[in-house]
């Protein structure tokens, strides 16, 4: 079992073009902007290396991320790891006292399985785990 | 010119032995800590694919790392993006009106140049630049 690769860092953007113009100047090409109904948001990702950025755009009042750009303003919202063999390292945290949102891994909008590990059992970070 | 990957995610940390449980569950053996005199912090990395997580550990009152934890908790501090011709890239983003933390880049622990773009022009995020 083992961390594959960083997936993505998933940040939350109040207002649209401030990255699209960091993309354009570093020389990345923005993917289509994707709506996420089930989230509220919608979604670009930034691939550079073998990691991307994904910017999160509320669309619904009620989306966590409209919520966490109230509290917080916007920035950094999550880094989500690929690991192997989800389910065991799951179970593991679990044993050290780590707690996740919600019970188990859900399908997320790219069909496959995630779930997040809580910030207030990692220093602060929402800590999404993938397996593909 | 071009983002060439995603050097490192900083973490700011309080509590130790946290992010070192993390690792161990998810196969990752972190790197020896090792003091950063000048900015009154400790590292530690965890590599991941091609790019590490960067633990930050506070080891004066007085450090930015340190400040950034009382003001809004341990969490993500900053990220990281290798890329080429660092120069042209900070005067390009200077020309569209985004802020560096200094004038210029400057040599950090690892020995390449960096500079930091200031959050307020980044949507909330700590942006490095390096150039290896």
């Amino acid at each position: 079992m083992k961390a594959i690769r960083i997936d993505h860092i998933g940040i939350a953007v109040e207002k649209e073009g401030v990255w699209e113009t960091i993309a354009e100047i570093l020389g990345i090409r923005p993917s289509e902007k994707q709506k996420v109904e089930s989230e509220g948001i919608s979604v670009r990702f930034l691939k550079i290396g073998d990691t991307r950025i994904e910017l999160l755009y509320p669309e619904d009042e009620n989306s966590t991320v409209k919520k966490f750009i109230e509290k917080r303003g916007p920035g950094i919202h999550h880094i989500a790891i690929e690991v192997e063999d989800l389910e065991k390292c799951v179970k593991e945290l679990r044993e050290k006292g780590f707690s996740t949102v919600g019970e188990k891994p859900v399908t997320g909008a790219e069909g496959y399985r995630a779930i997040f590990i809580h910030p207030k059992s990692t220093q602060g970070v929402l800590l999404e785990l993938i397996e593909k």
